[in-house]
């Protein structure tokens, strides 16, 4: 590799080098000139969905019709799929099912695993965590008659994880550690098999949401022997907007837990339409109703490219370009006022990187209305860029660091309004 | 109309007659041999959804990517698409929302309806009632402390709801009426606004599950003061298959009911991204975790042509067309031990219609595999024949009956096993 240099034909030249490269050619992208970073918040569309969409809707719905919960593989969509993440985060086959949104298996987990931890009182999380894991674990210990505490613990710098304060608060009272593997604003990522190990000396359960890791980050649920967790598939796999979720439970704990959603989905035998909930052996029982099968079976290409690349492959693609990113930030952004946000060590990092700007809302905002970049912006200061390795080029990265600039030094931010828009 | 004959003439001169008959046309059938009864159980595929699929695919995630949340409207689409289903069932545009799946939904509108009603016990509903209801009813319950009481009516005959022995049942420990409105096996009808009201005067929440009334039979949620209600849009809404659910409460009850499954979605200020929940106003506090769009939005078509042909007008025709089939069941059927599983009263029925026969099992298997009709099978004896109003011709009708017939007369079903296949 030639030294690092700030020119775009630099950048071209990682590409052209990059053993990678060529998956991005298997992603429909209609506007070269977009450039887009937010395959953190929605992976791009794989070619291939395409023709699985067109035969889902026509050929399966149209022409199987109600034959197609045997006949197209409808029924088992949630363990076929399951299994195929499951090799992407170190489970076994049986182990991770496709169900829901990711707010609702939280719920599912979470509940069982409070009722399996009868008399242990405290959960521990973090000001990192997504807010609606928060949220659900709120209602979760509201609806159990607020016989336990939520512990949400402060990162020291808004940055990284409360790891020495998580080791401190650790201990018989503890029932569950519930944390995103990465965080979503600063991309800050936990040592999963330390923390689980530290969590267990004590006797608590733990679950990681693994939303912002997924499809970037490899993840070794058995090695570490997590007990639980749950992840989107909209994200870094690539699934569709809004593609429904996965839930993983170690195969000895899977007979143990029960699913207070206890729909006919979970049900032992439901085509005997018994009166009486019976919850399936394994993981099935953590289903509940009819899945959407357009979306979920949407998830497949997405995931089926991943495990073609290798997840290892793929982090060290998004580790170069990470760092890459990073020099870029240095040279570039940082006299401007720009701030990293994410940890500097690339093994702390999932695969966006965070920068912090006072003027963060409205560089975003011209950044996506006159630059042709979509980063996404996070309250109150943030601007993630995310780094999707099957398709994100150096030249996109090299682009978008350059239109920072601009926005900041030709002061075209100050066209924007200081209000955040509706939605984002 | 020419006075009721037996043969198939019959049949395509009420077709030819029946105003409604064009809308078939609008549907994808790419095989007119095929006799489709099961749209009760997944609705044809609506052509307008084959362009609209093509479009969520390519345009909107593969190009919009996530500006659609915004500029497609994803955002929005569990209102938009809610107001439109309000429309078909007699609610205000605000009072519907689409979500999760009917299961999902169910839990979280039981449990936040035995929290409003502190101190009553006891839960009402049938062994009419879907089973994956009666599940999740005893899933609050045990999830809620066993403080409740699911009381399970049977009906007198198997066939008929237990309207007397409801009204019997009512009294000041009721905290909640749970009913399929048209019941999944008999087609047993309601009478909503009745029973609504003894309910009401009881002191009683009253919650309808729709899924088997939505898109064929008409409802009236508000002029029968209906408090709550979910249903699916799989079945006559033509929605595909596994569609989200919806679910719908009473507007001055919105604000009262908290959601148990406390996710970001329903949090009023989502993207201030604060980590405490905070409940939104309205139904959207109903809202769990990010829905599946493709399916979602692939919903519209279907509700589209149920409002563009109107209810009433689908309602009258589904009467007609199943008297129809009565008729024939009488002439060709009864004779040879088949059995009317459904209310003779149209006034008591839904849109499908239940056969009962003590081969009904092997009859079904025959019917599929070597008949060309796909009806579906209930255990322990039922077969049911949907007729779907939109697409359903007389001529489908006659020809499934006769072929009932020739399966029996000719004793076809003998080639089939008594053993169930694995999924049906």
């Amino acid at each position: 590799m030639t030294p690092f240099r700030l020119d775009e034909h630099y950048a071209d030249e990682l590409d052209r080098q990059d053993p990678l490269a060529s998956f991005r050619e298997r992603f429909h992208i209609s506007d070269p000139d977009l450039i887009y970073l937010d395959g953190n918040s929605l992976g791009r569309l794989p070619k291939l969905a395409i023709e699985r969409a067109n035969r889902l809707v026509q050929q399966e719905w149209g022409e199987s019709l109600i034959r197609g919960w045997n006949e197209e593989g409808w029924y088992t969509a949630p363990e076929r799929v399951g299994a195929k993440i499951a090799r992407l985060i170190g489970a076994q086959p049986d182990e991770v099912i496709v169900a829901d949104s990711t707010s609702v298996n939280l719920f599912k987990l979470v509940v069982a695993a409070l009722r399996l931890q009868q008399g242990r009182t405290h959960i521990l999380t973090d000001n990192l965590n997504f807010p609606s894991d928060l949220y659900i674990l709120q209602g979760a210990i509201e609806l159990l008659g607020h016989q336990h505490h939520l512990d949400v613990l402060a990162s020291p710098d808004g940055i990284h994880g409360p790891v020495t304060r998580l080791y401190d608060s650790l201990n018989e009272q503890t029932a569950l550690v519930s944390l995103s593997h990465t965080a979503f604003i600063s991309s800050f990522t936990y040592d999963m098999a330390e923390v689980t190990q530290a969590a267990h000396k004590a006797g608590s359960l733990v679950l990681w949401d693994l939303c912002h890791s997924v499809g970037a980050v490899p993840i070794k649920l058995n090695e570490a022997n997590v007990d639980l967790a749950v992840g989107c598939t909209y994200k870094y796999v690539n699934g569709g907007p809004g593609a429904p979720a996965f839930l993983y439970i170690r195969r000895d704990l899977q007979d143990r837990l029960r699913n207070p959603l206890s729909g006919w989905w979970g049900q032992n035998h439901p085509f005997e339409l018994g009166l009486n909930y019976e919850p399936a052996s394994g993981l099935r029982r953590f289903l509940t109703g009819t899945p959407p099968i357009l979306s979920l079976s949407l998830i497949e290409p997405g995931v089926d490219l991943l495990l073609e690349c290798g997840i290892d492959a793929l982090r060290a693609r998004s580790i170069r370009q990470s760092e890459y990113l990073i020099l870029l930030w240095e040279e570039l952004l940082k006299p401007l006022g720009f701030t990293l946000n994410s940890p500097r060590d690339a093994g702390l990092r999932g695969s966006h990187v965070s920068l912090g700007h006072p003027e963060g809302l409205r560089i975003d905002q011209a950044l996506i209305h006159e630059m042709k970049v979509l980063p996404d912006f996070r309250a109150p200061d943030t601007i993630r860029l995310g780094i999707a390795p099957l398709y994100t080029s150096y030249r996109d990265i090299h682009t978008a660091i350059m239109r920072l600039r601009q926005i900041v030094t030709e002061r075209i931010y100050e066209r924007y309004s200081t209000e955040p828009p509706s939605v984002t």
